[in-house]
This record gives C-alpha cells, sequence and structure tokens, in this order.
C-alpha cells in the first residue's frame, strides 16, 4: 500500500499517518519527492480491510499494491483449474458447450430441445427452472416442476444439467438435481447465495455482474472458494454500456484478461450479451478465439412461442451451424469439440 | 406495440405477423410507409410480456408503447405518496433525513452518533448490521446484536431506525427492529427478497442498482406493490460510469425524472455516489435542488477507525454544517427541515 | 511515480528497472515488501511522458503520483480565476447566465429571444452559427450570417456573445464577433482548435467531451491555458452512460469536484445534458445548488419550429421561471444573480 | 416515424400534431388504441431533420422508423464494398493487415520495423507523423519530416501507408504521402475533417469514437460518402465503459452488427482497445473470427523506448507470433491472409 500525501502535508500529518499505520501493524517508508511525500506501507496480515487511511488529514490517496483477492489468484496457483463433473472436464483442451432453452416450459419443449443439442454435440442442457425476471409480469418458471423435467432430460440423454438458483433457502433443492448450479448476473453479489452455493459442494457457474468490474467478479468468485468449493466456473454474458445496438456488451477482452489473473475456467454467454440470435455464431466464435473454455448457448425449438428471451434463442438448425464454426475456430486454437454422436437422425444435415 | 417491418418483408410474412397479434389477442392495424410496413398493436391484456414477434421473419424490431410497470406509475395515481412512519411523513413538504454510521460497529459508536445526527435535525438513523461486502474479507456487520443496538438507539433518542436485509430469510427479523428495511443497490434485482419485503409490510428504502435503468428500477419497486405494500421509497445513490474521479456517478437528472414517471418518494444518497466525504454537502444540496425529498448520510464519530466506508462518512461537525446548507436549499425550493431539538447540549456550534 | 513489480520479478528485472530510472532522471527507492518490491520514482523534469516502464520485464504496473495537468490545477494557483470580459465577471459571486437558441436561424428569431432572455436577466446571448450535427442531412448553420446576426443582437441589446467555432481556419472568423469563443464536446480533444482558440486571445468556454474524464478536460484545458490564454470557463453538459430516460448524465459530482482540483470557473448546461426541456429548471437548480458559476440555457421562441434541439429548448417564459427558482437557490448558497433590467415590457410576468 | 400521445392528450392536441405533420409532408395515420392515440407518420422527403414534434403539447414521444443514414446502409447497396488501393483490396476474402509504430519517430525506427512488418506479412505500414495527444506535454510527432520517412519506407519495401490527420488544413498535405487517411477516434465528429477527407478521394480510415454509437458512427462515414468518397474502412477500436482491467472496452459484438447494418468493410484495433500488447493477440483472432476484414496492430522494434503507447506495442517476435494465429483463425472462417515473402531474412522463425 502506497500513502501519497497532499504537497501542502505538514511534517506532524505524516508522522500522524506513519504512527497509524504501525498501530495497523505496518512498516513506514516514507519517500520524500520534489513536491510532496509518499509512504510506502510494507507488512500488515489481511489481504484487504479498510485503514482509514484516506481520511487523515494531509494524505490525498492510498494506492493499494497487492490484489484484494487470494484463492481465486493465477498467483495462488500457476496451472488452469480444470472442473471435472459427470465425465466432462470444464478448462481443460476440450471445450463444454451448454445448450438450450432460457426456461423450462413444459416437458415436451424441453427434451425435444436436449435431444437436439446433444445430436449436435453440447454436453451439458442448461434451462432454467426459476427465473429471475426484470418486470414481475414476466413468466418466472416451473420452479420444481422445472428442476424434474431436467432430471429427466438427463437421464434420457445423458446431458449434464446446469441450472439457476435465486435465492438462498432454494440451493439446497437445486443442488438434488443440478450437476452445476447457476448464478446469475442479478444475483453475481447477492453474499447469502455465494455462501450457500460454496456450502452445496456443486460446481458453480458464476455469471458475472452486469456492471461488475472484472475484480469485483473475482472477489465474489473468492466468497465461493472460502467456503473450500473450488468448482467456479465464470462466464462472461456482457457488460451494459452506453451502445443500444446490442442489448449487452460483450467484454471479449475479459477472457485472456482472466485467463492472467486467475485458474479458473472461463465461459462465454453470447446470447445474453448481444440480445440477438444473429450475433451468437460470430461471437461464439470470436470467444473461443479469444481463449474461452466453453460456451452457453440458448436453443429453442421455435424461439417466437419462448416464454423467455425468444429474440436471443437460436433454432436448432442454427444451433448445428454454430458448433460446426466453433469446431472449426477450436482447431485453429488447439482446443476441441466433443464429437457428435454418431448416427443419431438429427444429426447429418450437411 | 408498433412492429416495424423489413424493408424486405413479404405479404406473406406480414400476416402472419397480424395472425399472431391476433393469437396474443391484439388488433393489428398495418400503415403502409413509403419504404416499409408498420403495424400497430391495439388491445392485449397484461402490462408486458413476451410475444416473441421480434423473432418472426420480416420483423425488423418491435417498439413498446406502454410503461412496463403500472401500480408505481404516476399515470396510476396523480398525487405524490407520502409514506409515514412513526411520525414522519417521507414525500411531503418535509425532508426526511437519515442519518448515521455505514455499519453498526457498537454499542458506543451508534449512541453516540445517534444523539450527535439527532442533535443535528435527522429523524432517522441509519446504520447496517447485515453489510454487503464486495471483499470476503470485510467486515460484515454485529447482525442481531446490531440491530438490538439499534433498538436501544431508538429507545434513547427517538429517532427511527433505517437498516438493511440481505437474506430473503432475516426479513422477519429485521422487520421486528427496523421502522424502514433497506434494500441495497446489489440486491435491487434480489426478486427473492423484494417478494419478502414487500410482505413484511414495513416502509422499504429502495436503493437504485449501480447500472438499473431508471425504468428496471422501477419495475423492481412495482414487485413491492404488487404485495400490497405501497410504502416504497426510492433512493438514487448513483451509476456506475467511465468517470473514476468519484466512485459513482449521482444521476442527479433521475430525480425530477423519476418525479414525471412515478408518485413515490425519492431520496438522495449522496455519499456512496462520490465515495468522499468533500463532496457530500454540494451534492445534498444538489439533491434537495432537484426535488429530493429526503437525504441518507454517513455519519461516524470518527471517520478514521470506522470498518467500513470512512473515506466517504462525515464527522457529526461536518453533518451538521451540511444540515444548515440543505436547510437553505430547501427554504428555496419550497421545502422544510424538521427544527433542530431545542436546548440539546450539541447544538449552538454557530 | 511508483513501479510496482511483480511477485517473480528477480533481482536483475529490479536493477533493470533501476537503471532505466536513472537514464531518465528520477532517483530510485526500491521498498521491498512481503511478496514484491515496488520502487519509488523520485526527480524527472516533465510533468507527464512515456516512460515505457510498463512495458519492462518484470513490471507489472506503473502508478502515476502528479496531476497531468499543471497550469489548470488548484496547486498552481489557490485562488479562483475570475474571467473578466465586457464587464461580466464569470467565477465570482455573481453568477453568469448564458441563454438562446441552439441556433442562430434569422435575423428575427435571434433578436426576439435576445430581448427575452436580457429581459429576464442572462448577460450573455449563446447561439450557434457553425453547428455540429451528427447527421449530415441536419441544418449546419447559418455560418457568417449568423455571426452577423449575433453581433446586431449585441448590439441592441448589450449582450454578450458566445458562440462555436468548429474548425481551426475559422477561429480568426469567429474571434471577430464572439465576446466568449464556444469548443463543444465534440472538439474537446480537436488539439488543433484548442491551440487556435488559445491563441486567440479570447475567453473560451470549453464543454467537456461527451465520454472525457475530468482529468483529460483539464489537459484539453491545459492546452489552452499553454497558449498563455487563462481565461478558460469548464462547461459540464452530461456524460454518456447505459441510462437512455435521459439524453446525457449530467455530472453534477463533477462540479465540487473541479472546485477542488482547478482555479477554473465552471458552468453547467442542463438542456444538453438531459435533452428534455422539463428538467432543465430542477438540473439548473441543482447545479448551481452544487456550486456551479453559471448556467448555459437553450431557449427559442417557438420551440417546436426549432431548427435544432427543439425538445430541449425552454420557451421564453419557462426561462423566466427558471431564472426565479435559480435566484432563490443563488441566494441559498451566497451567489447573487444580476437583477433584472426595470421596466422593461417583458418583465412582470408574476 | 411514430408519434406516441400522452394518455392525457386531448382532441385538439392530436389534431394539432396532424396539422403540423401535414406541414412537413407528412401523411398521418392515428391509431386509437386501448389507453392512448398513436400516430403514424407516412412520406416525408428527408431521411432525418428535426421536426419539434417532441414540444407539442399532448406528445409522449417520437420513434423514427428509418434509419438516419443511407449511404452507408446495407439497403442502399446489397453486396460488400471492396476498396481496391494499391493492389490491396479490403473487405473480400482477403484480409488486410496495417501494422507499424504508434508514432513515425525516425527514419531508422521505421525503416527498422517496416521491413519487420512486412517479413512477418503485413501489406499496409501504419504510422504517426501528426500525433493527437491527450497531454499537451508529450510527443505530437515528427509532421512533414514524419511523412517523408513514411513515403521512404513505402519506396523501399512496398508497403501502403496509413496515417492520421488531425486538421483540415493539413489533409492536402497527408493526402500527398498518404495511400488510407485516418481519421482518429477523437475526431470521428469532426465534421470539417470528414469533408476535407471526402473531398481527398483518398480511401479513408475512420475509427470509432471512444463513446460512439454505432449509429452515430455510421453517420461519420454517411459524411464522407455524401462528398463522393465511398472508400471508407470502419475501424473498431474500443470503447469507454466502467471497466478499468482493460484501457478500453473492444466491442467485439459492432463487428457483425455492422456487417448486417452496412456494406462498409471493418477492421479491428485490438491494441489501443486493451492497452496491453499481450491482449492483442487473442483479440485479433476473436475480431477476425467474429467477422473483421482486417486488423490494425502497434509493432515497435523497441517497445520499452517508445515516445508513445510502449505498453500496448508488440514487439516485431511477438507480432510474427500473432500472424501466425490469425492466419489458422482465418482459415476456419474461409478468410485468407496474403502468404509471407518468401526467402526473407526475418521469415522462418519457426
Amino acid at each position: 500500500m502506497i500513502i501519497v500525501m497532499t504537497r501542502a502535508a505538514t511534517r506532524k500529518e505524516v508522522e500522524n499517518v506513519e504512527r497509524r499505520l504501525k498501530q495497523l501493524g505496518f512498516d513506514a517508508h516514507p519517500i520524500q519527492g520534489v513536491e510532496r511525500i509518499v509512504i510506502g506501507a510494507v507488512g500488515g496480515k489481511k489481504i484487504s480491510f479498510p485503514t482509514g487511511l484516506e481520511t487523515l488529514p494531509g494524505v490525498e490517496r492510498v494506492v493499494p499494491i497487492m490484489a484484494p483477492y487470494k484463492l481465486v489468484s493465477r498467483e495462488s496457483r500457476g496451472s488452469d483449474s480444470i472442473i471435472a463433473v459427470g465425465g466432462v472436464s470444464i478448462g481443460g483442451p476440450q471445450l463444454a458447450i451448454m445448450a438450450g432453452p432460457c426456461a423450462v416450459e413444459s416437458r415436451e419443449q424441453l427434451l425435444t430441445v436436449a435431444r437436439q443439442v446433444k445430436a449436435a454435440g453440447a454436453q451439458i442442457l442448461r434451462g432454467g427452472a426459476f427465473k429471475p425476471r426484470t418486470s414481475p409480469y414476466s413468466f418466472r418458471g416451473l420452479e420444481k416442476e422445472g428442476l424434474e423435467i431436467l432430471a429427466e432430460a438427463r437421464e434420457e440423454t445423458g446431458l449434464l444439467i446446469v441450472t439457476e438458483v435465486l435465492n438462498p433457502n432454494e440451493v439446497e433443492l437445486v443442488a438434488q438435481y443440478a450437476d452445476i448450479i447457476q448464478v446469475g448476473a442479478r444475483n453475481m453479489q447477492n453474499f447469502a447465495l455465494l455462501r450457500e452455493v460454496g456450502q452445496s459442494g456443486k460446481p458453480v457457474l458464476l455469471k458475472r455482474g452486469l456492471a461488475a468490474t472484472v475484480e469485483e467478479w473475482l472477489m465474489a468468485a473468492e466468497y465461493i472458494l472460502l467456503e473450500k468449493n473450488y468448482q467456479v466456473i465464470l462466464c462472461e454474458r456482457g457488460i451494459r454500456t452506453f451502445e443500444s445496438a446490442t442489448r449487452n456488451t460483450l467484454d471479449i477482452s475479459a477472457i485472456p484478461m482472466l485467463k492472467q489473473l486467475t485458474h479458473l475456467p472461463v465461459v462465454a454467454d453470447p446470447c445474453h450479451s448481444s440480445g440477438n440470435w444473429r450475433l451468437a455464431m460470430p461471437l461464439s466464435m470470436a470467444a473461443i478465439a479469444a481463449g474461452a473454455d466453453g460456451l452457453l448457448i440458448e436453443v429453442h425449438p421455435k424461439p417466437a412461442e419462448a416464454l423467455c428471451d425468444g429474440p436471443q434463442s437460436l433454432t436448432p438448425a442454427s444451433f448445428r451451424e454454430l458448433m460446426e464454426g466453433v469446431r472449426r475456430v477450436a482447431a485453429a486454437v488447439g482446443r476441441v469439440l466433443p464429437s457428435c454422436p454418431e448416427n443419431h437422425p438429427l444429426v447429418g444435415r450437411r
């Protein structure tokens, strides 16, 4: 930590800061510059805590040196974390493809789409049973019934299940059905929920908050790791900016930046970020080219009749096309997609 | 709702949209323009629901006409809502001043500051017992003990209590102590929490999310009103922008804009928005000049030793000065501050 | 400047940085922390220049300590700059009110509105002769003819003239007519233009760029001061954010923040920032309450027929009402408005 | 254009709007909804112009239907524009690679890097002779001498030259040397400059403004096309957001979105957008995967000694590695890179 004093700071104010640093367990190393003094503070036990130093007279600002997170950092673990769940490894050479509808709407809808995404090469089925909706008048999901339909789809297809939980109370229930528990963008800083999913022991897909910095996102992941649950997958899903041509702005730069900062795997959601299914294929290819470990894709048998997020859902046919494009880009960056199930009646469109 | 067709849309595509509108309960009114057709959709029962029309062939975009909220809208209630709680009216001519520390740290800290803010003219004491913290290594509050200290401060000073709740499970507990329940910025779209505080029957202070649009904020309030709890106070606390000279950007324009859109009272939090106590006084005066119904101010007896948000906390002396400035501006815009308790030993600094 | 080395930096890399610092004229003060070394660099002649240190092996980041501007800073001049122009002082106790149409459209339009804003108490007439327009199909101004009409209005009313210049070539022409030259938001970093207006010797109204940080804005002002033109007035006019309920977001916090950082006067433009004349009055009062030294207001005799920015223009009647509100708030913060001309036929509406 | 009336609009107000529409040359088509009237306006000659309708009593808002640009739109030209310049085609199957230093610093620096980027496969040399600098204390370029050095490098290597112009006065000079004239982000809405480069007849590389929407960017391009210069290349270079882990946020979604909206070619600048050379390679590959027609890359022989933008410059070795990655991704999306010159001493590193 560096404490920058104002130009007008008095000797007494400097000494006061030094005294406070000592109380806090730091050694103070003042450097007399041409115009002002800066004080390097060395030592101290905790990663990050409020020191109040900014409020002392004569202090202009405090510059932290250490990252405010620890367990998630690349410095704490040099090699990539690979999350192994039900035969799928997330973060290794093989890409993880999670696909399915925004919401589970009915048994028929989900089983249909599950078979279709399986045939196209996905390993994981997504689908919301509990839906966070901006408007209280929107469809909020089938809840427990939705979870049961997801489990049935897993039974039939062998796909793993990723589904969202909204309420700390419901983590236990969701964990009984899901292979991976999703924490949505709006709940990235729902700390009670982060602790519960941490304690569930299940792998967690942690979406980035709409206006969360990379640093805040990593601190949210740190909450989960602190519960001794190291199986966290980060999901870039677009941030909020002034641009309105797309719903959100996919922060593609965050993907390689995260690879420098953390050992956790990173996947991308190109549907939510754009709000436009026509952009899903180029953005999926871009995310893989940038180093993403997988994708989260919305697929609906009839997007025009979806109860949720139709405009950004792909048809099964578009999803197959997307997978072909992703397969080619994956090869260009040394990654692989799982091979499609052979002889499946839905395979072989081209 | 207006459906804008692409220039290349065929007659068949237009008819398909008209058919779908009819299924959804709308009357279709096509208008043939120079270059394209737009279709006005009249009727329909619900306020807002996904129609899937954007995904139909030939549709370029869908323009909603009606606001997506209803109970909170100025159209549903022309006169201002005034929230009466324990003798204080929020939303009327008298301004509501909520002041106190970021977090309840100890009995002594809270009682000291409670007496001081009371003496300076505040009617409501703020203080967090459950603290949402970006870092898992930060102080998270005294929890139940903090609530008890708040209750004791109310007992002694007669101040009302506003305090935050984080977890739907804890709403019942917090409601036993609080006069007003606060939903923080990070939880503005924690829908389970919104429903619980709605059902608690207590007045709710709903902070704006860091990247929430005014429309999303009003829809979050709508969640609470739908539970038949009409006592919602909106709190503008700054939004996230590219500017880093201040921690957040106080969206002063949102205050008069909300006065047009909704009947609910609006208060401002100039401390969180700036992250800088030196800006609290000018921003408080600005918020009142712009039409705010009250303020939420951080006051700490010793900001340099605060366990939370010291840099943006005022000392009791600065708070008194702020109140004097606010009193003058309030008069300029036809509002009043409560008069300070007479003969109080802390009064009379100037 | 502080150079933060990576945790893994070798002794050789540290020495290399120290050697480079010496070459650049700095003294190096290394501090050995628990986990890494940081190096304080003291000395060096220039305010800011690229050192390339970030690119050296083992360097994690470089933290600048000194502000990147000098002449505009509060440290270089403790007392407020007051810009005196034609009998009006900008930055002193009296507020400066600049009002008029977005664009000069005709002699009649301008003279009419000039008399009206004069009657309501403005001292300075605004009006664009050269208009920057997002669309090439929009009205771009009357150019030289517009300047002549402005001069005529000055002649008749005694108002000073502020008008925008777009092209370095046209600075000389505009300077012949204008009392204050405006540099618009889109040109805040048009450095050729900044140098020309600097050399013109005329007072400059420098609008903040739509996405300019406070620091970048001050550096743009520094360009003008470096040409020995110290008469710069900063104009906050809203920044671009995700919020779409208002056209831009008036950054009210920037006003008191600038008062800490610079000695230059600051005015606010509440019309461009909101794009909505209904918000102009509350935002004007808020800006004055926050410490602004004046206002820039769009007034048009018939907003519905304006060739430019009608929706955000006030009618003369609304402007008079605004002035009355501002007068009351000004008194509350120890500022004054010029008194209205007596016996003027347009005065006395209430 | 759709005019949405308020719920409370009177019959007289509706008729007034209809009358005004007629005056403006539109046919009015009112649609009576359940709660309010909306009026469809058909006809009208111009693409976009201020109608003032928003300011009429009873009008809530005006929804434009037509895009505000015409010549640049995909609707005006269905097939992709291919800009042919000196044997290089930009916008066709072959990618255009523009590489070189931020600024021309010396003859030796530029010739060295020119040979190196040529050897790695670039067709176009970038290098600034006139530099826009946020700080007036930074290096502003060698100006005319820089242009001469660029011309010499072209002579020797056969690379085309792209270089920036800042001032309308200097367009003629720059056009004598450059093959492609660059308009920088800060000048995207410098309309005088846009007109001059339009009239120069030279191909123009138009960078996106830091806070420019896609729509504003296309309107800036429209300015150039209106001068009958159809050779415009759009360059996505990152937008300004709240995220500070990267300098700007590369808006990867804008690339496929532009491909839907316009026929103009689009290239990406991954160096400026990230401010971090370590991200240049993954972001370059992502941009090509998303459909970009080329790249603009900063390469400096010794980034640590660069007078400008060192931290985001690649070394020649890193650039060769980047080109190899891009070549593989290009193949995956059906694009090609030019083959490297054979037998070049710098070729064959791997």
